[in-house]
């Protein structure tokens, strides 16, 4: 398996050291060789690196570990629609089928650089954190219309290595000619080693709950923030122009 | 950079010799090692080899070039959830933001398949057709709620080798701290190779249009069919349950 890819962990502890611009480069020149929707390019990355920005940034990201980079991965129509514009021609990519091929542009674009940085001895962390608070990023980084996050990742140098994380076996992903759904016993049989595993026992111990998938529903991600979460980036989608149809 | 980076192209003709089980095995294993939320794997993979499947699936991929293989990727929060229910746990991920998390998993997952069928020799083709039509291969690969194609890929041995496809320069898609708008000049000076091309000239011909953008809006993905498109989309959304909120 491809180096890069078989050893990828998200990396949450950084050493302040800067990343040069030259990587930075190498890194999202790598993004933009991905397949891209009618080779469209719908995206656009911030790059983040000025203390003050990071700081803004950061509650929005959760305080996640500070970086030397953020990049802020982007849906952008608002590129190729004013170039339609500038051309006389009448762009309609202000909705939301749109909307789905430039996320899809911007994290394919995303994972390349992902691996990409690896090759260069740097490490990332995807933070999700780009969904929950879209709108007020897009503000902070005067993101226009037709222009919305999608994804961050942070980047810089590792200051330690983290083990692998585990994943269920590939048969649990994968599905022959139609969907076989699951079955009490085929999800017994594929969520066995990590709910074996002395982390869910240790995860369990500190949270007082009976079983992993509670620590998902009671803990990390709730009905009420999901709930709202899906409301608040709905609305950003809409307010940044990607829902009219 | 990465070779498998580098060298990408989409490949739109293929010889018909089947991909081995291991290689596809091998293949998706380099999707389960992406990033994922919450490490929660919210996607799940078709795999379509079956000649009759393949011919039902074509037309809603607009009869793209046969291939030995089609890989459907879909956001998957069925899974997870029914694992849930099942540890009595109650999953609330039924909604927009988990759709977003599950299309994340599912585009850098098929991201990774992409660059390691190249180092195996093999190529692909990204489907965006899969968005188009996502409704009607739901009910063909007998997806169940909280399922919905978001991508497919194209996968077997390459019959010829394409040129790489040009790129925008880099300039166009990074943006330092905030997103600096496009300007009549800036937008000039990043379409200028594109457009002085020799494939943009033989097209306009082809056309009898005036420029590259109208190809874009009058022919290839026009306002009536982007609508069309998206509403088809959406409603495909919410009737596999990714919309309760």
């Amino acid at each position: 398996m491809i180096k890069e890819i078989a050893q990828h962990r998200s990396v949450r502890k950084y050493h302040p050291d800067a990343v040069s611009e030259q990587d930075i480069r190498e890194i999202l020149e790598a993004g933009v060789r991905a397949s891209t929707v009618g080779n469209m390019q719908l995206w656009s990355v911030v790059v983040t690196r000025d203390a003050e920005m990071k700081a803004r940034l950061a509650p929005l990201h959760f305080n996640q570990p500070a970086a030397a980079v953020i990049l802020t991965f982007c849906a952008d129509v608002n590129r190729f629609s004013r170039w339609c514009e500038m051309r006389g021609a009448e762009p309609a990519y202000d909705n939301f089928c749109w909307f789905m091929n430039a996320v899809t542009d911007c994290l394919l674009a995303s994972q390349n650089a992902t691996l990409e940085a690896q090759a260069r001895g740097l490490g990332i962390c995807y933070l999700g954190t780009a969904l929950y608070n879209a709108g007020e990023m897009a503000e902070i980084l005067k993101l226009p219309a037709g222009v919305i996050p999608v994804m961050a990742l942070s980047l810089g140098y590792p200051e330690s290595v983290p083990p692998l994380t585990g994943r269920l076996p590939l048969k649990a992903v994968v599905h022959y000619e139609t969907y076989s759904d699951y079955t009490p016993e085929s999800l017994e049989r594929i969520w066995a080693e990590r709910e074996s595993s002395e982390e869910t026992h240790r995860l369990l111990e500190e949270n007082g709950l009976p079983n992993l998938a509670r620590i998902f529903t009671d803990r990390r991600y709730t009905a009420k923030d999901n709930v709202h979460f899906s409301k608040k980036y709905f609305e950003a989608l809409k307010k940044q122009g990607f829902f009219n149809q």
